[in-house]
């Protein structure tokens, strides 16, 4: 599945007062200084990272640095020489990287769909040493490769400092420390954490090392890690702005918006994605009382319903085309009609929810009652009592027993089964990503299966972490650990918003286990 | 022959003073726009430049700009997109290039004795368009291609504009304009000026794209070419001051200078090159009559001739380790010493023209003497009446010829033929390089065979021109086109300090032509 969205001559409606607001609520960068790095090697043998500045390098030395944690920032090299004097540029290689797993890979040989742009590589010469070297740009990483290409067999290169400057408007003051009994649940708690603190820049990015930008289907869940953590309200709050106030020309809003040059909504539509708008928005609503948001963004977030609700065919049922445009997972073959018919049930829940809110008693009925006809609709469709389990197309996607688990869709008492026959069927379509394990959680929880929930954070999850993870990562199978949806594991993200969810997700197993049997997790 | 000299904790000799008198000599630069290339071809079709800024780029395209003429400078490029937002970095490869035949190299082959890192190319990622790219470093090109290395799908690159701004010390105002009826002797009259005005920077470089610094032998041959065009005469003193400024603790001068960070002599020692001090200290002060620089460069000056001299062989012969630390010539194989020689005795004449100057007649004497005892020997160690030429070591090399001719220690009346037996012997070594045949055309001047100089001159700098320069190279051997000293050509220099002589032989031809036979050139 390549989401390669163009619209040629695309025009986007823009209004004024919503993105005049969200540039008022941009916040501070906080700025973290790592002065050095906490780990160092020279050609694969460990350097004491004090060592590294008396240490003379040449052509070919390699030397990897390991900040200890990840980081989004800025990296200044701080270079000297030894020797005879320089009589030529250096020329040094550069590759940030966000886990070992890239540095294995040659960014040469990467050909897939997505720009080799986002590969972390750069080339830098360097006439005069001694210099200081503030690399421009923002990376992610925690490990920087340092590849001396050449100097010249006259002189050696010092690297004499190595400093990173870490940004994120994300406020670890804020925080309330919570710590886990379950040493693997803390470490999924603090990765989870870091994941959300990384993706927390000007705006909630997806990921900082690509797209580094705002898209809708990861910020639903970025606010909820939010509200039991950082909690930048603010911040949340100017994102939901920032989709309201760019969209497509017929109201809808896009997958995802940029913010540089200027405001700007990118000509991708994903019918999911923008029904989680409404599921934000009240999920906002719920945790701040914020009325004048509630005000100014409500008639946005009904006409993202509406919009996909009119187009329903006379089932009841989400079009093949509204399915297609969908996202759910990067599932290959994934028929997303049902899931989708799920995320539209929840999302009109939520519609229900904020009129009521805003006082709308007539309005929420009407989603509530829309609602309704779309769960009917869903199980006479796709309900197969002999299957148990919903069946699109012959399929037994884990995704629509999940969605439609979700949107209460179910047969009383069947999500559980249904989702497990789902998985345990031969050539149905497997979760890919973080995005749809975390949608299967909440669908376990909504099932009643609690340890079920909890074995599979910790199983899913708790993979990454034993995979060396330190942030959660975009796509994570552990059957295929190189996996990509990309056509190669170099351009993958690997501090991914829409993996962040723990923080979120063990708050409710606690909250749940403190009511049931009175202990902690 | 690979020139590499380390010494290790090599500690210069600073003249306070001196240094800082070479310091207030530094020229201002002047700057030249080059607002748009002359000629443009994307992916090798000609598109008009006008058309540039209109055509958008995608990944794989090749964008090649030809600004007409070399240049020394820099570039700037106006960068935007077209298509839909901008949704990945930009990423472009630029190859700046001096002649075509760089770009038909692929820098990763390149695996000579020089460093890599004198190859101009750069890799830039564009995070943000709309941009102004100013690409930070100094270069030496007439070309630059662009590849579009990736955009997205989803973008295409668009170059607004492709701005050069050229800069030189050499005041091109300060030229007595001079036209050549014959038409290849304009053009190298003109390629020659271009050479020199490239390399006259803050200092006179040997090349300004490698190694962009003040180099002895260059040196000598740039001032000659000045006094007959630019007149840059603060800047040869300064750059007179500034070898003689930083030396190795003994006294010599090193073969080429450091000015940045801080003035430092290169641990580099060539003997010949040592030796071309008072050459080009004599040439300068006959020029200019700078009482202030004879008096205070004179000690220097004759100091280098000194220290060799000190050094001669109970024969009166320089040693072989002073020949071997001589350059003459890349010329594998050859044996240095005769020409060292000839070299030596040039040196003694200049140190004797400088005493006198200075009003020192017996010293003066003494330098003459010393001239004379070398040709003497010279003449009984390597003469060989039946070869008719000079022979080292049974080696008929031209180098040998033609310093002894310029030395005046030929046999009376056999320089001409001396040397056209060392052409014709097989296996001798050949002159390698513009430097040689400068003081092989000087030598054929000295020997009386004008036109034969004349006809050289226009075969050997004129096949350069039939090959595309626009300026002169630092190597060239017409019988092959492609080599290189340095183990590639896309390592050497097309625009050579040490090939810019014809303007000044250009003028002494014309002289001659005058005074014999009343025609101009």
């Amino acid at each position: 599945m390549r989401l390669i969205s163009i619209i040629p001559d695309f025009h986007p409606k823009d209004d004024a007062v919503l993105l005049a607001r969200a540039e008022a609520l941009k916040p501070e960068l906080i700025y973290t200084p790592y002065p050095a790095p906490q780990a160092c090697s020279l050609n694969g043998e460990a350097l004491p990272p004090e060592e590294m500045e008396h240490t003379p390098l040449s052509k070919g030395d390699v030397l990897l640095l390991d900040y200890g944690r990840h980081l989004v920032g800025r990296l200044t090299l701080t270079l000297d020489c030894a020797g005879s004097h320089q009589d030529a540029p250096a020329f040094l290689q550069l590759d940030l990287a966000e886990v070992t797993g890239e540095l294995e890979e040659n960014p040469e040989d990467y050909n897939g769909w997505l720009s080799c742009s986002w590969i972390q590589r750069e080339r830098v010469h360097v006439d005069q040493l001694p210099a200081q070297l503030p690399l421009e740009r923002r990376y992610a990483f925690r490990y920087v490769r340092l590849t001396v290409l050449d100097t010249s067999p006259k002189y050696q290169l010092l690297v004499k400092r190595a400093a990173a400057v870490a940004e994120s408007s994300a406020d670890w003051n804020a925080l309330e420390k919570h710590t886990y009994k379950d040493p693997m649940l803390q470490r999924i708690a603090e990765a989870s954490l870091n994941t959300l603190a990384d993706c927390t820049q000007l705006v909630l990015e997806d990921g900082p090392k690509r797209d580094r930008r705002l898209w809708l289907g990861d910020l639903a869940l970025q606010a909820l890690a939010h509200y039991t953590s950082f909690k930048s309200m603010k911040l949340i709050r100017r994102c939901l702005y920032l989709f309201a106030g760019s969209r497509f020309p017929d109201g809808r809003m896009g997958a995802n918006v940029f913010t540089e040059p200027q405001v700007e909504v990118d000509d991708t539509f994903l019918a999911d994605y923008a029904l989680m708008f409404p599921i934000a928005l009240r999920d906002y609503v719920k945790q701040t009382g914020d009325a004048e948001t509630l005000r100014e963004l409500l008639a946005p977030a009904l006409e993202q319903v509406d919009l996909i609700a009119d187009g329903l065919d006379g089932d009841g049922l989400v079009t093949a085309e509204s399915a297609q445009s969908s996202f759910i997972d990067w599932s290959d073959g994934l028929n997303r009609a049902a899931a989708l018919q799920g995320v539209l049930i929840c999302a009109c829940e939520a519609c229900a929810e904020l009129c009521l809110q805003a006082q709308d008693g007539e309005r929420s009925k009407r989603y509530t009652a829309l609602a309704e006809r779309l769960r009917g609709a869903a199980r006479r469709a796709w309900w197969s009592e002999e299957a148990g389990c919903f069946l699109i197309g012959g399929q037994a996607a884990i995704h629509s027993q999940v969605w439609l688990t979700l949107a209460d869709a179910m047969p009383q008492g069947r999500a559980g089964q249904a989702m497990k026959k789902a998985l345990e069927t031969p050539g149905a379509p497997e979760m890919q990503t973080p995005y749809m394990h975390h949608y299967y959680l909440m669908a376990l929880m909504r099932a009643g299966q609690w340890q079920e929930a909890e074995d599979h954070l910790r199983a899913y999850w708790g993979s990454m972490i034993e995979n060396g993870a330190d942030t959660f990562w975009e796509c994570w199978n552990p059957a295929d650990p190189a996996g990509s949806p990309y056509g190669g594991r170099i351009v993958n993200s690997y501090c991914h918003a829409w993996s962040c969810t723990p923080v979120y997700v063990l708050t409710l197993l606690e909250k749940h286990r403190e009511e049931e049997e009175g202990g902690s997790l």
